[in-house]
């Protein structure tokens, strides 16, 4: 993971970092100049933003408190998508789904979201809450906050809403691998924080939840964390807990399919879901103590690349295609039928294709010692059944991976399109 | 918290951050300077160490990799204290105690101390561990990574050890306001790990856990976070997740008494202990719920200091000392009785004086959406029965705090001096 600052942001590579430089279109080459030869991306003012007129380098406004550069990354809550899909990855994050309390409906929702998206536009911009700020971010910058609103299936019954309700969030199949807890999936809404300073993102967290007053109470929170901006040099895909790079094939902006594969068209359906995305949240628990006795050249086929840089076990460097054909000495394949980056390719897949933007998570040790470690999975597309779903259903049948991983949580969010200048997210399904 | 390659390393301030600057001596003031004109300090390839001939910036080889700063710092294994107790707090920790298994006793012992500095050293150093590197850290710069090592009451029973036993390590008195859990406390092992980087904090957390072998299983473990370096430019000390700045009022390094307060003289008793500190762990809960509903002027009553800015409510900066005699128009002193700052004063508790290095921790809500979070609180002195037992005792009697925290569990450990080069922690105790 990387700060927008270094290097990697104007890499070939496929990462959430180069993704979210790719987004800044030409401004991001001048940019980077311009902060080395500053020193540290905040000094600048220099500002990652989604605003509605496109997606670029903005400069803050003069006169701004100058901060170091984590502190200073800021990224906009009014565009046309909402924040925390293209962004890069941040160090820290929290997901949180909520359901309605029993009696709030359409209007108290409507309320809720009209109060999170105020909530959420100013902590993005580093201001405190409205009331009763709590003060844990007090000193800090936005350190790259983004927040995200989702609705699950459960929230257009309970809003009397169910003809508004998109078929892309019927549930998911069953998948025969799945060791689900309910009580840790799904939910009417779900939030998405993200920031690359933890207490930015717990007071985040904290003022949002304050927010739902007597309308909705937590139904499961989970956090997790990525590698911190700055912490590595390498232009590389960000490593996950099994020690693999992991995001590779992500889709790219620069493909020409790139938003027609991650986002509802403006005038797709329905109309309220426009520009919209939806995510499939799954935590999987790594069984660490299993993976690690595995000797390397092993755990290499299980996923079908190197360790060391992500290569194709064909040759090459992380983003080298991978040659499906290429056989060894004794004739069989050198990237193994059940390797799952054999799998998981989008051309074995009628083309299925999603942005993952995953949390590594790790929550203690059970009680003989076992890591409760793993990842939050958390992928994004304009529809599961062409993304998600395909890919883990033959991901259930066939991966090598899949003795080593769990998958114990699952949720399926539509997550509408980021709210207009003086709208609120959801606002077109809730006053629809 | 932040970097120390910011302004606040060479600030007036008490934070851990100030410390380890201070740490660095006249060096300090050189590098921050020629940091400032390069823009990252790891661009310049300084390292912070304790290494045993002073405490000073030394260059890093010529040729090593050139990382961005939060990667690029390194704090040293050998020296003549052990890393991690007036280091920079770190965005990320992880405690955990272990227990050595049945049947296992001071040789096993031995090697293991053996194994975990040899671990220590290579990773603080950003190497891979020795044996099956899981890879976790892999491309990442060492990220002021530190792991400290103690030993627990119960240790000295395992290892017939017990005329080595230090009086220090006698059971801390129970406090009336206490809700221990034991299973959550003490412990033969203890081990502290904090890093910049998360990713870096769990290898080396795996790294620890995979050496016990069969010599020790976990206990418990808990893991923590801080500020992330950079995300804050005001040169003030770290929050909580109460919103409160947090250990103004720590030891300097400059105070006269600071080593003589912090660590067991190098003549001191026992021999094994010379150069080492007493660490006091506490796992306090906040109770949000109800310190959130709190008036602003209400929470600095019971605190004695602004909130805003850690000002004693006399008046002033962070830094003035407080007026305790000071009284308002009503004749009522301005700082209560009860105020948490004036209990905790130093002079207000026959010189007792401890440096608290905290991690906040959040482990999610419970099913009613109460957060599960505070402190880890973590306090360094060379003797806690003139350090941590007073000041608890007269906490635990009629701090304004108390009402709005809990004590969950408990730690008590001895932490020996650094290992010199050749040498394992431990060592002196463990061969003596």
């Amino acid at each position: 993971m990387t700060d927008q600052s270094t290097p990697e942001a104007t890499s070939p590579n496929l990462s959430p970092a180069a993704t979210a430089s790719a987004r800044a279109g030409t401004a991001a080459g001048a940019g980077v100049s311009r902060r080395r030869l500053l020193g540290t991306a905040g000094a600048t003012g220099l500002v990652l933003g989604a605003a509605g007129t496109g997606l670029g380098y903005t400069a803050a406004p003069a006169g701004a408190t100058p901060l170091t550069s984590l502190g200073a990354d800021r990224a906009m809550f009014h565009g046309k998508h909402q924040p925390g899909i293209t962004d890069a990855l941040q160090a820290r994050g929290h997901l949180v789904a909520f359901d309605l309390a029993p009696g709030a409906g359409r209007k108290e929702a409507a309320a809720l979201l009209r109060r999170w998206s105020a909530t959420a536009e100013r902590l993005m911009a580093g201001e405190p809450a409205a009331h009763d700020d709590t003060d844990v971010a007090r000193d800090a910058g936005p350190s790259a906050l983004t927040v995200t609103f989702g609705f699950g299936h459960s929230f257009f019954d309970r809003t009397d809403l169910r003809r508004q309700r998109p078929g892309a969030l019927d549930p998911l199949p069953d998948f025969s691998s799945d060791r689900i807890d309910k009580s840790r999936s799904n939910g009417d809404l779900w939030v998405q924080i993200g920031a690359n300073d933890a207490l930015v993102a717990f007071h985040a967290l904290r003022a949002l939840q304050k927010d739902t007053g007597g309308a909705a109470r937590v139904r499961w929170q989970m956090n997790g964390f990525n590698r911190s901006p700055g912490a590595t040099a390498h232009p590389m895909t960000a490593r996950n807990l099994m020690g693999q790079i992991d995001g590779t094939r992500n889709p790219k902006p620069a493909d020409p399919d790139f938003d027609q594969r991650l986002f509802v068209p403006a005038n797709g359906e329905p109309a309220w879901m426009a520009n919209g995305s939806y995510v499939v949240v799954r935590r999987i628990r790594m069984l660490l103590d299993d993976w690690e006795k595995v000797p390397l050249t092993q755990q290499e086929d299980v996923i079908g690349r190197r360790k060391s840089d992500g290569a194709p076990l064909g040759g090459g460097t992380e983003t080298t295609a991978m040659d499906l054909e290429k056989t060894g000495k004794d004739g069989t394949y050198v990237v193994p039928v059940n390797a799952h980056a054999r799998i998981t390719r989008p051309d074995q897949n009628g083309g299925a294709a999603m942005l993952r933007r995953p949390f590594s998570y790790h929550d203690g040790f059970d009680a003989d010692g076992t890591p409760d470690a793993g990842l939050l999975f958390i992928c994004w597309q304009a529809d599961p059944l062409r993304g998600f779903v395909p890919v883990q259903r033959k991901l259930d049948r066939g991966d090598a991976l899949s003795a080593y991983i769990r998958h114990e949580a699952s949720g399926l969010f539509a997550v509408p399109g980021g709210a207009a200048k003086g709208e609120y997210v959801g606002q077109r399904l809730l006053e629809g």
